[in-house]
């Protein structure tokens, strides 16, 4: 017999699927500037849709750059409190001429919804919102524990004014552990939690060479050309075998458990499906002395997401840029620390700077890397929720991303983070055409209010 | 005392700048698909102009690209023909925010005249339609020597309709030299004559990795990524010290003469103010075995104009893009091969193709280096133009650049060029705030008109 909750959630998948429509359809990118207005936007709609449910105290508060929202509900004693935590701002859409429909028109389309944020993350926040509006609407107003609910406009630019709240107002904030889903299911229908997040830093190298652009048939030969120092600098990082060449850069690396390695080698996962369904490219690559699950989870990278400058255009200029960009960042694994490896790597990007180039190099953001103990009744209630709505063992696993919040919950308010996620490994996150399968939506919806209400003492 | 058509021209100088402001407002940006209009505009704005001064059998001919606009005056019995040539197509005029004044608003400062093809070639081209002017309307519509002039659309892609044109219309440009104004001047108030250029190939290389473009959390470690392929490959190609990697790409250099390197040691050039003064970088690079002049005129090299692709705006997207272009040329000298050089370049850059990408090397257009002999009536008439004008010896330079008609003229016509141009070392070719002394465009307009008098037999 599914709970009054459940039958709620159930008579009301078509509106609640609309709603989420009506978010996607808001292009809050918080990293263009030209989009500020939609963040906020994204933020008053969020703000008010928890008032209507009958949450507490809803607030959006201003930060240095986007807003947050933030409500509670704080009746139930001796219960535990919750704090659910999700993002409403998206990724930029670019390419955009690789979507098959617009990127802020949400469309079905085999059962999944097709929208920038689908499931990265207005989708899973959503799912926590539609979760409580279930539980308080057969409950006259009542929830089974304690929730507060914070929803951030800037992680996808780094989450300086969340990581600024945490740390200067943890009262604010006060819970027994907190609830995300911005993560991914490992395989379809497998329930999944996430207990292992990398870190990263996220800069910039300019590179600058003549005082003015230059033609390259005048000066070429003599004239620094800020590319070519940075394809130099750039492969000089890391060698053909994936290893980064930045001294000091492992010193801290602390590698996986034997127990977790040999969960990891039980997974469903091929890593010729892998390369032929999900990456599609021709080959792997990487540290061949790591199975793929290590390199993605428990190594660090170092990857190149563009080189902005000189002419991007069709056919043919004959230009020497006078500036440069590199945008480069390093996913890290416990225990680097983001500020340390910033410097190593600042200090050897520096030490190999070619002749007549002078570089800039700059951090953008950063986060911890991120390992999370499983021996906590939240875990086992996820454990125990998850198996009601999936009838399957959740397995434990980690991610090669990074959600800094969860190293800024456990450092200031000491408390650890259930990441219970809904997305799949093929949901184009940060790519065109991302997706959400709806059929997750929904049991993701089903799955939190059996947590929510194991928590709250139901059976 | 002035002769009647110089008297002419002195009296028309406002006139004549005006008229160049006006053919510099037309954005015939021949790159961009946008601008398409704009290049057939300054093509009829002109072919418009050669029928008003006197010229006979103007036509707008159409290429396979931006067409070309011809006329002719062939009645000076017994004299020799020349073929005026020019290009009334500019380079893109990016980037926009470094120009102090807007490219396509023409705006005299310290006497010069501001614009996008100010100097390359418009202000250039159009001195021999004024010096043509002057002596058609002196002269009751005759001229001292049989003329044609031939002017292009395409020369900033690749001169490919002209090329064909020349190739399989010779007749139709018969003549005993060509006059091209498309270079510079060594030194201000130096009379110069440019005797040699460097051919060039234009290239694009594209890597592709992954299928689509991919969260780099999620992926990286085991993903390709093509911009850090480009780097390992394009890093490849030269080494710190300039030298191009590419095997036999050095095998067909001819270095200049004893004679031409000692002329070359005697011009006024400082490579410290070079390098201050012109390219403004800390310090300059390439072969330190060559001198300055030898490295940009009788050197190849190789450089990169930009990295299109992947995430390119402010703020931070942690995307392992799907794909990634590099825009490369290389400047070649005689008697290196254009097509058996893009062979060579070709088979190394796939020959060093990192794991799990491929990559596709395209000719985007290319040109023969050229030396041209300086002993002939034509060149004599110009030196002595120049004398009347400048009152100063002429120098014989090479140019680092590439005029790919030069060597069209020479296989197809059979004909020498005369390279007389009134550029200064520090017009910003290819760069914002490209400008033309606007001086110079008077007394280029002079100088040509003595040149075509001396070759009618005047004195």
């Amino acid at each position: 017999m599914p709970t009054e909750a459940l039958q709620f959630a159930r008579e009301n998948q078509s509106r609640f699927l609309a709603e989420l429509k009506d978010l996607l359809r808001i292009p809050s990118i918080s990293t263009l500037p030209e989009h500020r207005g939609d963040v906020r936007q994204a933020a008053e709609v969020l703000a008010a849709e928890l008032h209507r449910i009958g949450l507490e105290h809803v607030e959006v508060i201003e930060t240095s750059g986007h807003p947050m929202v933030y409500a509670d509900w704080l009746h139930a004693k001796g219960k535990a409190t919750c704090l659910c935590y999700g993002h409403y701002d998206v990724q930029p859409p670019d390419p955009l001429e690789e979507w098959i429909s617009p990127p802020f028109e949400p469309t079905e389309r085999n059962g999944n919804i097709y929208a920038r944020g689908a499931v990265d993350d207005k989708g899973q926040m959503y799912m926590h919102v539609k979760a409580l509006e279930s539980m308080l609407h057969v409950h006259q107003g009542k929830l089974p524990l304690n929730v507060r609910i914070i929803l951030e406009g800037e992680e996808e630019v780094g989450g300086e004014g969340i990581a600024q709240f945490v740390r200067e107002h943890p009262e604010r904030l006060r819970a027994d552990f907190a609830l995300i889903s911005d993560t991914e299911m490992f395989a379809p229908d497998l329930p999944t939690l996430c207990v292992g997040l990398r870190g990263m830093i996220y800069t910039e190298i300019e590179a600058r060479g003549a005082a003015t652009d230059l033609h390259s048939g005048m000066y070429g030969g003599a004239a620094p050309n800020p590319f070519f120092a940075l394809c130099q600098v750039l492969s000089q990082l890391k060698d053909a075998r994936g290893h980064i060449l930045i001294p000091g850069v492992y010193d801290n690396v602390v590698p996986p458990s034997a127990a977790e390695l040999k969960a990891w080698q039980s997974l469903p996962f091929s890593e010729t499906e892998f390369q032929q369904k999900e990456v599609g490219s021709s080959a792997l690559t990487g540290e061949e002395e790591y199975s793929v699950l290590e390199r993605l989870w428990a190594r660090p990278t170092l990857e190149i997401h563009g080189m902005p400058g000189g002419f991007v255009g069709d056919g043919a200029k004959t230009v020497i840029p006078a500036k440069a960009l590199a945008k480069v960042s390093l996913r890290l694994v416990p225990d680097m620390e983001p500020q340390k490896i910033f410097e190593l790597y600042k200090r050897y990007v520096e030490s190999i700077c070619p002749k007549g180039i002078s570089l800039d190099v700059r951090l953008i953001h950063s986060g911890d890397a991120i390992v999370i103990g499983v021996n906590n009744p939240y875990v086992k209630a996820a454990t125990a929720a998850l198996h009601d709505v999936f009838k399957k063992d959740t397995v434990f696993i980690r991610s090669g991303g990074s959600i800094p919040i969860v190293g800024d919950f456990e450092r200031s308010l000491k408390i650890p983070s259930v990441m219970m996620g809904f997305g799949l490994p093929d949901d184009n996150l940060h790519a065109p055409n991302e997706k959400f399968c709806i059929a997750n939506f929904h049991r993701g919806i089903e799955a939190l209010i059996r947590f929510f209400e194991k928590l709250g003492g139901e059976k």
